[in-house]
């Protein structure tokens, strides 16, 4: 096997303890809300939006530079961003983002899941590149706004949601390669379907060893759009050859699938039932959603549950063995996304999938228990009534 | 020695032989331009100019969408930028980017320097994220009637130019993680002074292995916005440390040195004068400085030239037994960055240094040889006549 050094992730800030310093405090009290005038043409069949799309009436801003701090909080319509040409988001891809969305019950209330969880992988992320903190409950509020002013834009039904995307970029005006001395958050909001409209739809996958997304050292931990930019010719290229998502490996050892975390269900080597996904290393995005089922999983007390490193060729060994039962991805967007083959080094290794349901019944049973949570039907402190 | 798995860069094509293809043309005849009304405060002490901090008078712009291809290329008043907040170089850092310069020589010819090299990459680099193909001629031509517009902002004498930033990045619409389908490349242009008013000053570096720029599968032969991005970090880091410049490694093996390519003069272990710098084996940024000293220092045949790995255990021996003659980093801004120190390990590994000119006495030859070239006191091809 090869060898493989590990780090667990770092966690950085930007010479500075508390997010309670005023510079790097967003006081939502000072939130200025203009409606907007002119309302944006909204979805009138829901089963048609498209992901990422269509975009709701309002947006998020807040400013910060370096000499005054984070500056008043303002929810306006839905607007294009100015910004001069050397803004150094333009050139040294300084920005980071989230993914997560607010749901609508079937008594009408608005929820979110588990909206801390995004915000602490959103701090991290910009402190990994020198943006500014920000006290994490304040961007949660303001998203909360947001979402009560827009509430109808959130389609109705199990697996329809209003996808948020906060941000964060650098708006620092000259070219020098440094810490930006601007920036600006800002979170848009849009309407989606469930992502398997007609039930789950498995994916081949291919493990592509010619491109690594994350590796030992590097910032694949955080969710900073410099990870996502180099993905995108992979991608096609495995769409070329038919694959749904790239398998990404760091010297053989099993990281992400597409861009979302993976997880295995097989019998181990030790004969035992066994969930297993790659550990937080620094070269693993930490998803909300992989911790969750994580979570899920170990409260079911049904199979042992293991972060740790598994390489493909053990992993296409197991399938040769039929030891594995099921895999899947999991990511906000899909919850799971059930995986039927894996092609490595030219060979397509087959994953069970229950024709009936199009995924394993333990992928199914995660899909649903989150589900269940997100839109109310099972009482649990991860959603946020807001 | 550690293992380390060798890959060439590839080149990527968005599905298109032939740049000439409707689509990926700009037209240059097409040109339109617009003289500001409103032109910018000018420095009006050259000594004072800030690397990337004032723009000049006008800019160019080429919008592409997938459609329509490219767009009546433009030059205008430099002015900002007015994007939609779910624009994909917001989220996904599909942003690429060159840097070269326009010099004023003795007589007040405008020139620049190797263009089409920098061409070359900016559109491997574009490929490499899927950002339209473009014919290279195009924007050169583009970037010379800029010149020619904003004359009076290049600062006279040697040392001093007008730093072109030619950008190109995705300003797709809607958030799916994807080819962008529409695109705007432009060029800002910034004065500049040298980048030692006074003379070298040699750098102290630190070999930081924590921190990894580029890996093997990764896109770190690319100028692409996302390889700046996770780098800030550890140079604060190392900054605050007192080190000018990250000296990163992968596997121990040398790649680069802060944003410029790296090279060695050394007695090798055969007891040759050997000039070494780092392979291009997909892990280093192809610099036109780097290759310009390449090809120099073949002519003038004093010394071995070699691109080979070497690991900075191996320079760290060299230095100890005293073969290291000198080391520098080689790029756009400073052309020859000499290297006095490198901190590895947590000792210090002194390098010589001419005290008198800062530099050593190859590292000083390489500078003024590139310099007589820029500036028109030696005749050579690679300076063209704008």
């Amino acid at each position: 096997m090869l060898s493989r050094v590990f780090s667990a992730p770092r966690l950085f800030s930007r010479g500075f303890s508390s997010a309670t310093n005023d510079k790097y405090f967003i006081n939502v009290n000072d939130t200025i809300v203009e409606k907007t005038k002119a309302p944006l043409q909204k979805f009138t069949d829901k089963s048609k939006l498209i992901f990422g799309k269509d975009f709701s009436d309002h947006m998020v801003e807040v400013a910060w530079d370096s000499e005054k701090g984070w500056g008043a909080p303002k929810i306006s319509a839905y607007h294009n961003l100015s910004l001069p040409p050397s803004a150094s988001v333009f050139h040294y891809a300084l920005e980071c983002f989230e993914g997560m969305k607010a749901y609508k019950d079937s008594k009408g209330n608005v929820r979110l899941f588990r909206p801390m969880e995004n915000m602490n992988r959103f701090l991290s992320s910009a402190s990994r590149i020198c943006l500014p903190s920000f006290n994490k409950e304040a961007v949660v509020e303001l998203i909360k706004k947001l979402v009560l002013l827009d509430k109808d834009w959130i389609p109705e039904g199990r697996g329809y949601s209003l996808y948020l995307r906060p941000t964060l970029i650098a708006t620092q005006k000259s070219l020098g390669v440094g810490a930006s001395n601007s920036a600006l958050l800002f979170v848009i909001a849009s309407p989606v379907g469930p992502y398997y409209p007609e039930g789950f739809k498995p994916v081949r996958l291919i493990a592509d060893d010619r491109y690594v997304r994350a590796w030992t050292g590097g910032p694949g931990a955080y969710k900073l759009g410099s990870n996502y930019a180099p993905t995108i010719f992979p991608q096609l290229d495995a769409a070329k050859k038919g694959f749904s998502q790239v398998l990404w490996l760091l010297n053989d050892y099993v990281t992400e699938v597409g861009t979302m975390n993976m997880f295995v269900l097989w019998k181990n080597n030790q004969d035992e039932l066994e969930l297993v996904t790659p550990p937080l290393d620094g070269t693993i995005l930490p998803g909300v959603t992989r911790d969750s089922i994580l979570k899920l999983a170990r409260q079911w007390g049904t199979c042992k549950v293991s972060e740790k490193l598994f390489t493909m060729a053990e992993l296409a060994k197991a399938i040769k063995e039929g030891r594995v039962k099921e895999a899947f991805g999991a990511g906000t967007a899909a919850i799971v996304s059930p995986i039927k083959s894996i092609n490595y080094k030219g060979e397509e290794y087959p994953i069970p999938i229950d024709e009936q349901i199009g995924a394993g019944p333990f992928t199914n049973k995660v899909a649903n228990a989150i589900m269940d949570i997100q839109y109310g039907e099972t009482d649990s402190d991860w959603s946020v009534v807001v």
